[in-house]
């Protein structure tokens, strides 16, 4: 399904300061056009389920756990992002779910794209339609 | 002191799906060269402390409250960062620190300059000799 796995710095300072993470362009396939973050997401909460005909989206969890489930319409891979994991980069043509497993956990993407509604696919008939898998 | 400020989509979900930021490239007067996050900060911790020679830095509090300190050198200017208050570009030659209110917390940060060491001013003495007030 072509999801690359991407390795971001992952800084635990002293004194109880954090843990500093860093998306250096260097580092992305991409130039950033477009920066999202969801928190509050309740636990048992279901996000994304939509495809991009275009855009590409590095999905990075800053903190708690989210599950993401790729489906290019023939196969399902199920990857958990973690602040210890890698981000993945979605590619273009996928259909994309994030399932927030605790509460309080915070997803960063990071976009190739700006926002364009016409790049959206929220239909999954629709998305299968527009891979050809279905008439 | 010529602190801009920047509101940026602030999208409440539905059935408890959480808040979107959303942060795009049209609205933000640099490219995004870089981007970091802060999370699991003690309420107490007091980071940053530091000036910028060159490097702008775009600050979004996206969850908690975080105070910004900006100083010139001559005068200091305290901001609120909140998920609801606007955005944060803190110019370069400004000495900032940020002071961390509630537990849990989360800054995104936004910068028109990959990492440079040599970019940083650690020393509060020496910025105000780089800004010519002291010497």
């Amino acid at each position: 399904m072509n999801l690359k796995k991407y390795n971001f710095k992952y800084i635990v300072e002293e004194k109880q300061q954090g843990i500093l993470r860093v998306f250096d362009s260097k580092e992305i396939p991409f130039k950033i056009e477009r920066v999202f973050t969801v928190v509050n997401a309740s636990s048992g909460s279901k996000r994304g389920q939509h495809a991009h005909k275009k855009c590409l989206q590095l999905l990075c969890c800053i903190s708690g756990e989210v599950e993401l489930v790729c489906d290019n319409g023939i196969k399902k891979t199920i990857i958990s992002l973690t602040p210890k994991n890698e981000a993945i980069l979605v590619p273009s043509g996928i259909w994309a779910e994030q399932n927030y497993l605790i509460n309080n956990s915070v997803l960063l993407v990071l976009c190739d794209q700006p926002y364009d509604e016409s790049d959206y696919i929220r239909d999954y008939e629709n998305f299968l339609k527009w891979k050809g898998i279905k008439k």
